[in-house]
């Protein structure tokens, strides 16, 4: 058993997941300015419309957004707003609403997701070619949406020529691209690309924006980048229970996120405390950064022995386990400090279960 | 055409609805207290435990809770934990699971609502009978939950007894009872009855405890009496996109409402300015105050050709236009001068347009 | 206890539903003779082509057919074909949808079932306002479908002029109509209006074109009488379990059951053994029939102590126990005899147990 | 363009399909059997009870059956009866339930089916693994349910060993086991096993008893080996439109078939047939039957360029065309001729487009 008593401090932050951290003073400050009077529920006010008309600059074309609760809850609105029932989701076995969402977008909508082998976490065009066949008999579920994650699960990115590809493959077989941006502002960041380029020029459909893993409190949007599709997104929205009664909360912070790029500078900053946390363990006997941080997730490979104890010295989530391979996530919250600590953990514990 | 020039100013707070309200102070004050550090995300933090704590001290028996974003995703969570999807609800025509959640019960549940009608809001048990018969027959839904609002849609109350009259009902049956509490704190200051009493004792099986109208910015909680009922809830609410990431920010919420009681400090204001208003307009020409208020609701009927200049000025919602009912609401916010130029521009506009 | 022994003789046929009876002769014929060689499965051969073309020469407009199982199978795949799942269904309270399927449209569509009092089994247009001020609001579930039953469950039947009435109220709101035909044979013979006049001069936009309880072994087709609401069913019927494989037993039988009109002589003789029921015993003491019959059921008022010995004689169903009236129904199959041994049992029986 | 002109004869028997064939004469000898005065509906008559107490004798153990009307409709009874909607179904990516009915597990009852990749058409235990990690979590869906196909739909078929060693990893984790067996006479000719050996013996929780591909004209039954299993199934039954009204016209088919073994004798006959024809191609130039037929399919790889017209001469289905791959069926029906003159077809078309 080795020693572990004796250890550094752990850090102040947490890098088991980017919605470990809190909100950043922006987004309070917002909270607090926007509890002035009243204001009408469920949608019909002036936060809310500023901040779809916030959402339409930032994509540089007449979207529409709704706004609605969380993550699960907008990649249900998203797709239940363009599938038909007797249609179906393809996308990478990896995908987040594959696994991570409890089934909640097939019971809402009663559609299978299809799945095709992901590489590195993305759905590549020819993948789709075998669930391509099955259109147009009424015997195989229908194919009716891509769903890709940026940036994916597996902490890569799309480049936005890749996007296209994907676009174009899906379009001239009349399905559409639906993206999971769930940490859209840290592929903006990794890619450089703007997100009218990103999205918008590469043909996506409609997107879930993400807010809370980038420093909302709650609250997430579904952009419809064809406003047509988004005609009966009111009342899906409404059917998910994702509709806020006190909207403009929720409206009040994506104007405070959108304010002077702060969504992504918090991006900015998350990616870069990856990138340091990589540096800092990338000389560890025993620990394998497993590809250089594109986005705010380091994925390392840890002895065995050693992942338990690192986790009770400071939790973080493994990834797969039969690999003994773990991640650690990044945020804006996180500051130099916390990743040297959690370095100078890792290097100590690991240094004390590796038998010499 | 009556002068509508010239018209008294109109309130600063709105009678539109409960939640047309911010939050009061309290909840700001937690919400900021609770941005400190990191938390796990998905409700594995201190203050969701303390929350839950908290409703079980609230309740005086061993809870089982379900922190929700809104209230039509926590009453969706509620009836779909204790439902089989062959299985039916019954409840009144005028329910908010009927009307105001645009079927969102019915499309992730799978099961019907059957209604039955309202006795000024209420489900009488006796109402219940004619499904009771469907019980056993694989030709009939088979009803199985029975949800009941408290306060109603209507602005009425059920008397303790009256709970524990229609769960007796129920219980002989195998039915069990879900509470629809979006109001309960009205009710509970209207009755007198606290709440273990109302709920607890009665025999209620499951209830949604409303927090937004009563003064949350978001957030309500999902509670099972009988805490088996819930051995499914975690998943159902994963399921229904009603788990919030970062947890804490709504169990923060619940924690300061619940201190000092001021969840029921806020109702005992509403429905006080409710009686107030109810008051003022009672010798206004013309408009009529169909019951004394109970809970935060006016119900009146107002000279056709008056509601929408009233609502130019202030806006609310008709409850009826065929008999030319319109509601009022009031809210933990609602002072007694909003009351009183409220009661001055009804007075104002409805004299205006009344032809002598 | 009233003497019971030395009853006459229970009738051969059963007067318990029209679906006790097998089927006709031409039935049993028109499936040996389909038994001919190999057929392609899942609708693609010949025989069901034939009856796709015969429902277009039978409503006399280029209907689109799609043939199902049974008749619960066909009403979902009719109103799962032209309903999204944020839309609803209006019909009476008593329609066979709401009462008799154990909530399989719901279930499948997840579309709510808002359902208006019946005016002797019928929905009158006045009856949809209350619904049609929901329309365009996200609150509120949205009606799309009017559903009604003709004849409806009560016995009944609609004039053309009142399903005319009915459709146009709908059309002119958006809705389309579902004419649920379980027994659509025994209203045109009913009516004397026939199939064109009745549903496609009407404006009804799909039904269930009822045979099983007509004569078919089983199948029942649903019919779009605007094709293009039909774009969709053969995915849903696909879904919902309603394809045959040996489709060509199905159609077969249709055919048999169209040519020379069977389908309408054997509601002829079904509706007019009906009525000689309910002369043959119209003059017992304690039994009264609550109307003449119209179809082929027969609701009489039978003195509640007479009920299960008659039950126990020959089984039939009772339909409200609440005010003693149970329902006898006539099928092709029933004769004359049948008819007589019946009506002598209910007066034998009726009278041995009302005391004088 | 190769000239083919004079070609031999096609068979009068169909290799598309099992279900391209009608009925052998026992069926139609059965109906018109049943077809003997009246009975009750829905299942409540004495042929239904009598074809359940066969299916009790042969498997030998008292399980609970439902007939149903076809086969999508009994997969979606079986696994809708023993899910709760927050479960999941864990299959192999070419089962039936995933490819080949357009999705209805799925939309019936909201559950995703993951999939796991098939060894020739077959799920083995340890394919399970990566899903039983996601037990218990509230995030991932939560796997309730095995489904293998017995034979598979690539023509293979399990042992018993390897049945009862997949309940037996399902089993310790909670999970059931459900076997369809729309093929499951052939299986057993197949593997010699008997059927309690086969599905009772080794742990087999519900199975889909196929009965159209062998020789019905429509009819499957839901085998509930655990009775207790079975307890809702009643009413998922209704609900998905799969209760027959006419249900004795069903029950005499199985007692039919049942009746002196002629289920099996017909699968004995379809699997010698497929045997027959793999023979006979055999030494066709450029013909490669990929595995000798186990069950009443042969899959063969054949010049492309002799895909279409053999399919001209006589319809089959393709089966995976980038390998050229096609699937000839045979069934009860396929006469010794049949499979003489296909091959002669084969022969002649193969060798004419085949370029020397």
């Amino acid at each position: 058993m080795p020693d572990l008593d004796d250890l550094p401090p752990p850090p102040r932050g947490s890098f088991a997941s980017d919605n470990s951290a809190g909100v950043p003073p922006e987004v309070l400050d917002a909270l607090v300015a926007a509890n002035e009077g009243p204001a009408l529920a469920y949608g019909d006010d002036d936060w809310t419309r500023r901040a779809e008309a916030a959402l339409r600059d930032l994509l540089g074309t007449p979207v529409e957004s709704f706004l609605c609760w969380g993550g699960t809850g907008a990649n249900v609105v998203a797709l239940a707003s363009v599938l038909q029932p007797w249609q179906a989701v393809v996308c990478a076995d990896t995908a987040h609403v594959v696994v991570d969402e409890c089934g909640a977008p097939t019971r809402f909508t009663g559609s299978p997701l299809l799945t095709v082998p992901h590489a590195a976490g993305k759905v590549e065009p020819d993948a789709l070619e075998p669930y391509l066949h099955w259109l147009g008999s009424e015997h195989h579920p229908q194919p009716a949406v891509v769903s890709i994650s940026q940036a994916t699960e597996m902490g890569t990115v799309y480049t936005p020529d890749e996007i296209a590809a994907l676009c174009d493959r899906a379009h001239a077989h009349g399905l559409l691209v639906h993206l999971d941006g769930a940490r859209i502002a840290n592929a903006v960041v990794a890619t450089g690309a703007d997100l009218p380029t990103m999205v918008r020029d590469t043909g996506v459909d409609v997107m879930t924006f993400g807010l809370t893993k980038g420093g909302a409190m709650y609250g997430e949007a579904v952009v419809f980048l064809r406003p047509d599709l988004g005609r009966r997104a009111a009342f899906v929205r409404k059917q998910a229970g994702q509709l806020a009664s006190k909207s403009r909360f929720i409206a009040a912070q994506i104007l405070a996120l959108l304010d002077g790029d702060q969504w992504l500078h918090h991006a900015r900053h998350a990616n870069a405390m990856a990138g340091q946390l990589a540096a800092a363990v990338a000389d560890v006997p025993g620990v394998t950064v497993t590809a250089p941080p594109v986005v705010n997730s380091v994925f390392a490979s840890v002895p065995a022995a050693a992942i338990e104890p690192l986790q009770r010295w400071s939790f973080f989530w493994e990834w797969d386990l039969t690999v003994s391979l773990v991640r650690w996530m990044t945020s804006f919250a996180t500051t130099a400090e916390d990743v040297e600590r959690f370095a100078a953990g890792v290097r100590a514990i690991v240094g004390r279960v590796v038998v010499p």
